[in-house]
């Protein structure tokens, strides 16, 4: 959960992390269903005029493309339940927003996220730094109006 | 929905048929969030034992994978909330659980749905089938201590 500023470079504020974990020894429906409470959870304690997710690309991975979709449905669920409006954005669009250039290298890019933030070091782990990068694009985006609805 | 008798020739009596329709007009989350508002609905008026669903087979389709999954996703959410099992089954279960034999057309299928549920028509439209099929499904394997957890 990030707060951007409305102008100027791209600046904001981290208020909330969290990465929620699931065990393939709980059943499916827990597992999703814990996803959808806590994404709910922090959508009704942060009330973001939006929730940005990473637009996925699946190329042979048809098992995993559905299991994904299953989460990804839980935490629309949880935007629709708070009316909260949902955007996503892929790979090259991050890398365009926060480096500048749709060749950026990871590193680039973590980068940028510390300094939109105004953080030392990247937030661990690597899914909730992608989360901010993901969120600070769409900031990015939104300040120029030209955020893009899933 | 569907209430099965326990023991005997499969019989069952059909309490509740919906298909939920959404439009590609209505925004994704939206059009997810619906499906989960009247799944648990149903869910509480009718507070099942199980909730099954039909297992997934995808082959080159990936962004429909995914996108199915949102939906299931969604209802994985409702049972989870409502506390009801969630089990799902392939084809040829249904096949082998309804007519006897993995090869079965979609009439003979058709047929067993119309005779467990001591219906006259095959309920439509063909969403609605397939669903009652699959509900059919659990309660026979159920009565066997086969269900099939998701």
């Amino acid at each position: 959960m990030v707060e951007a500023e409305e102008k100027g470079a791209l600046k904001a504020r981290l208020l909330h992390g969290e990465v929620v974990r699931t065990s393939h020894k709980e059943k499916a429906e827990a597992r999703v269903g814990r996803i959808h409470a806590r994404a709910k959870e922090a959508l009704l304690a942060f009330r973001p005029e939006a929730l940005a997710v990473e637009e996925q690309f699946f190329y042979r991975q048809n098992e995993l493309a559905y299991k994904v979709g299953w989460a990804l449905g839980a935490v629309l669920v949880a935007a629709f339940e708070v009316g909260v409006p949902v955007y996503a954005y892929g790979p090259m669009q991050v890398k365009q927003a926060l480096a500048g250039h749709g060749h950026a290298s990871k590193e680039e890019v973590a980068l940028m996220v510390r300094s939109a933030l105004g953080l030392k070091e990247t937030p661990g782990p690597s899914h909730l730094a992608d989360a901010l990068a993901i969120a600070l694009t769409h900031a990015f985006y939104a300040r120029l109006g030209a955020a893009k609805p899933l």
